[in-house]
């Protein structure tokens, strides 16, 4: 789609991520789309599969501009996502909005989506650059620590690539706006419900020998926040300690 | 799409549900679905928009067969939606699966795709029968705690209703499978790393009036599981408290 002119730091603007419906919840700031990013590794793609959408949970890493994407566990999808139009959609939910009245209920939550038509990765050195993205993505540390891959399993290696360059950010947070007449007096709390989504205590393998411990970047993980900024995921969930 | 006779708690199998990779991980099993349903409350719509896909994230609620959407935040694929081909999907993510071999990596997941031709709902009862859905899904008991909507405000509520018919659901659990040749022999930890999603303190609205304290549907959330089924959901999640 055509996309307007713009600085540097500002994601493209084209029909399609021009923010329309509250549009005071919508950014085209290029750091808000990376602090999102950031905060997670699951997506939902959306491509077209003989003419109707078919939406994909699957992983994704970021390297610069570029988003990939692992579609083993999609492999129609990978087959049909080259060389036409997806979307991929990135959300985190981050609680319930409990207004007083039923109508301005709503939910917190931040979300990109991400529009173009993506390539298949088929050059041995960008799958594994790619898959290096991913895997750092979900879980820093392990691509130095794990067995890299022979280039018999990159060959079985599945990966797309999009450029992040036509996107729309959104997100809610704060309280409920119960703004018609009369609700604000009404005797019913309201506030929001947050979720929170964490690390929780590490399943060793059966199969692991005995001996061998969990690694620092794994360990570490354990008990702090996830789907929320570095700084924020350092903290213990104390709150859920109750 | 055609889809093939099956008995009552079978799901509908058709060419896009057909189980294929990892058919292992599959299930047409209604109650593997309604399950999965109960857990959460988001899903993604994946619906075409000039030709092109868009996936939106959106709040469900069930009602027997029929699944309702929650359009508001999603106008334009409201509007494009009804009468045309779509496909929801559900995602609830169970935790990272770290192998010996990177190429093993993989995910903990639990995952929905319903496929076909939604409604717009445009009879104020069902409207306000498939709102009640929606919220109740959300935080079950608000309904009859929160001013219900006004005629004028249903009329304002955008809804879909889809048929939960043609679908499948996909699960991975367990630990890693490194089965290549000499991996499991690595000194390498391998294991689950869980995602758990909570409900965190209670935030009240800071337009609260003094003495209006939370419901007990509300209350009793704070601290216990959330995407989990309604046994688990009810555990404290003393697990975090390290």
């Amino acid at each position: 789609m055509p996309v307007e002119p713009r600085p540097a730091d500002q994601l493209a603007v084209s029909e399609r991520t021009r923010l329309r419906r509250h549009a005071e919840r919508g950014s085209h700031e290029r750091a808000d789309l990376d602090a999102l990013l950031a905060c997670g590794f699951l997506c939902h793609l959306g491509v077209l599969v003989d003419g109707a959408p078919l939406v994909v949970p699957t992983v994704y890493g970021v390297s610069a501009d570029t988003l990939y994407l692992h579609a083993s566990v999609a492999s129609r999808s990978l087959t049909q996502a080259s060389g036409q139009p997806v979307c991929v959609t990135v959300t985190q939910l981050d609680g319930v909005v409990l207004a007083r009245s039923v109508f301005s209920h709503s939910v917190n939550y931040r979300s990109a989506m991400i529009f173009g038509v993506p390539r298949k990765v088929v050059e041995e050195a960008e799958v594994l650059a790619g898959l290096r993205c991913i895997v750092e993505q979900v879980a820093r540390g392990q691509w130095d620590y794990a067995r890299t891959p022979s280039r018999k399993e990159l060959a079985a290696t599945g990966l797309i690539a999009l450029a992040l360059d036509e996107v729309s950010v959104k997100s809610r947070v704060g309280p409920p706006v119960d703004d018609t007449e009369g609700d604000a007096a009404l005797p019913v709390w309201a506030g929001v419900l947050p979720l929170v989504s964490s690390w929780g205590q590490l399943r060793p393998d059966p199969a692991l020998a005995a001996g061998i411990t969990p690694p620092d970047h794994v360990a570490r993980l354990v008990g702090t926040r996830h789907g929320v900024p570095p700084v924020a995921a350092g903290e213990r969930t104390g709150e859920l300690s109750r």
